[in-house]
């Protein structure tokens, strides 16, 4: 498959709900000029010096030729403390309201941000949200992106102005300021990258790419130059924590290439390094990968709670009477086992919810008891699941025994194991975070 | 005269630009209920606990039944710290970036307000200037308001809920963020009332009133319970900081009754004390005021300097010369002193301009020394100008001759003088300031 580019904002379905928002129309670019979307987080403009560091790579994209939209985030510390304003306020505050404070910050970097590219000589203005406008839903404080005019924004990009947008925010269709929930300004570069037909979209971050797995437990993890979406989306997903998942969801749908690298690296240094790009992880098409390794990473997630529930009666509804009151109180599952009944009676079931929802679950499974029918409920939170990822897995079977194998040879117990078409994720104590992750990541063979 | 609040806004001139904008309609309420603008200042807002203070005032008058608006500025030293912000990314900034920036303070400010508000179980929610919207020119940094449509504003008034506005801002032309200069949160109150065609426009400051002169100077001033807007205007124009001269005026040109009380008020206090109103200032039309003193105030204004061209010629353009540069130059020049020559043929040239502008004026004037024509060009700034105000001294003789002579017999010299219709100015030496004006307050029978 090849990235399709040519986006219809307009005749195709709301930009975040899936893969029927794609066209035909294939453009390649023959210059070296290209359109680019760069996006800084807070650390990166936490005071003026380094919003001038980031003007300064803004500045060598424009040198360079290209055309330039920058996203970036509130100054780092500011949103925390705006939120905290909210709270303090009131503890059940107005999401609309919230949106109109915690927007602000945002506001302020794209505003600073323009004025020091101005001062530089670069020919810039800033966007706020409701000023490009980006739509979004009436979902106040976690809203998403349903469509973005950006026919003006283009037209000033062709004019060779750089558009600093104030990211993390759009407006709802009642006219108030709406934001996409915490960390959503990669989310806002994605979908502007998308919208204005951008040729890559440049992430920013505090980390210098991908990498197969954590460092900080690994320390023979490499970075990754190149991986695809769908395996991108996996580790985001399971715990890696550079991209927002809705952001990487976003990048597979409409084809946005993205670039993860470090906003610490000097601007002036020399672009080269990872085939035409610099030091980074490029998230792009399958089609793009150069060589392709069956198991690209290893992720983990501390973060869950394992729930188990004892001696259900095997029948149609079981599930839908566990699973129904957990959705009513928003409390999100994740791994799902249930085995085949050895009676055909009584079945156990498994799942695992979000730790800081598990007191709160285990609540609604009580309340509901009669309607479940359960004889004993059980649950922990020293638990772990750790996934391996891999597109290849699709064309080279043995993948999860192997895994299997090698940490049962470790002594690892498996609690429970739930695969996809790219990942296979087992739920261990979590005391056997690092060796299993380690096991794991050389034994694919991962180890620089 | 009375108060014309049917204004209309689409047929009428901009609403900054004089008496032309009214319209004859004229609407007598007979109900107790009543439409309100409140408008509260930094210091009022400075932090949480504060916030919830303004928001007992605002629900109290929604208790009475009221109708109310509410126009908040950013938390005191917010607006300072975003100023400074700017400052330091370029001492030459793009004034729309600026506006973006700066006006971010009242943004957080209406939000948490709106969100208190609702906490205290009242119907609310904040404006963006934007959003309402209050249109503005494109004069980036300092615009003027041009219109404002409140159709949907009012119609949410009508139903009861809360606006909590702003301040200081309105969208541009060019559908940017613009700002209406320092102190404008008092014009875009009286701007909204105008607009909502409210009954009053309430200005919380950190002062009880307007008062007949300084009471840090006289300790017998007074308080007064009403005040004409002209007698106001010249106020506001002749040093008195509680109101900005701005937002007087608009009050003005609109019939906008304007009340200035404390914000430091018990919210939960009776409210009565000053004819129906509680303690403080109703700036009103001439025909409400109860009884008419023939001299109200006593202002002055210690950051004026003078300058004197000695020795010009007596002709045709030169008064074109000397102050054609200095408007060129942006420098107000405000009394303008020139007397008919004793010779025909040369005469002196004496006028003031602000303190801050005094070198630069003395440039200009050297510069273009040539074209003028002068032979000695002298300056002063350690000047005071003393202003004695009062609506009834247009129909009582002798006021300006009882001044002079009052501060004659205290040797007070007199450098310049100007007089309207309803104020004596005197130019005198700064070191005389405190006696000058005790001296008129007791002269004027205004000590208390």
């Amino acid at each position: 498959m090849v990235a399709a580019r040519g986006l219809c904002l307009y005749a195709c379905p709301p930009i975040e709900q899936g893969a029927g928002a794609f066209c035909v129309l294939i453009i390649k670019k023959t210059t070296l000029m290209a359109r680019l979307v760069l996006k800084f987080g807070g650390t990166s403009v936490a005071d003026l010096d380094r919003i001038r560091n980031v003007a300064r790579h803004v500045k060598r994209e424009v040198d360079a030729g290209n055309e330039v939209a920058v996203v970036v985030s509130a100054m780092a510390g500011q949103t925390n403390k705006l939120v905290e304003f909210c709270r303090e306020a009131s503890p059940l505050h107005d999401a609309r309201e919230y949106d109109a404070v915690v927007a602000s910050g945002e506001q302020v970097t794209s505003g600073l941000l323009a004025v020091v590219l101005q001062d530089m000589g670069v020919n810039a203005r800033s966007w706020q949200g409701w000023q490009v406008p980006i739509k979004t839903d009436e979902n106040h404080g976690a809203a998403r992106i349903k469509e973005i005019d950006a026919d003006f924004l283009s037209e000033r990009l062709s004019q060779g102005q750089v558009a600093v947008l104030a990211g993390f925010q759009g407006i709802s269709p009642d006219n108030r300021i709406s934001t996409l929930g915490r960390g959503g300004s990669d989310t806002s570069a994605v979908a502007i990258a998308a919208a204005v037909k951008a040729d890559r979209c440049d992430i920013y971050t505090d980390v210098d790419g991908v990498y197969t797995t954590d460092p900080r437990i690994v320390p023979k993890a490499k970075r990754l130059d190149r991986v695809s979406f769908e395996e991108m989306l996996e580790m985001a997903s399971l715990g890696a924590k550079v991209l927002q998942v809705r952001s990487v969801e976003m990048a597979m749908v409409h084809g946005v290439r993205t670039f993860v690298r470090s906003s610490f690296d000097d601007p002036d240094a020399p672009q080269v390094g990872n085939g035409g790009l610099p030091p980074g992880t490029l998230i792009c098409d399958e089609d793009e990968l150069v060589e392709q390794q069956v198991v690209t990473g290893i992720a983990f997630a501390k973060d869950e709670a394992q729930i188990s529930i004892r001696d259900v009666a095997d029948k149609p509804g079981v599930a839908e009477s566990v699973f129904g009151p957990l959705a009513d109180a928003n409390i999100n599952v994740d791994m799902i086992v249930q085995n085949i009944s050895p009676d055909g009676k009584t079945t156990d079931i498994t799942f695992t919810v979000p730790e800081a929802d598990y007191i709160r679950a285990i609540s609604v499974l009580e309340d509901n008891r009669g309607e479940i029918g359960f004889q004993n409920l059980e649950g922990a939170t020293d638990v772990v699941k750790v996934s391996v990822i891999g597109i290849g897995m699709r064309s080279h079977a043995g993948i999860a025994a192997q895994c299997f194998r090698g940490l049962a040879e470790k002594g690892i117990n498996i609690r429970a194991i739930t695969t996809s078409e790219i990942k296979i994720s087992v739920l261990i104590d979590s005391a056997y975070t690092e060796l299993a992750v380690r096991t794991l990541h050389s034994l694919y063979g991962l180890d620089g």
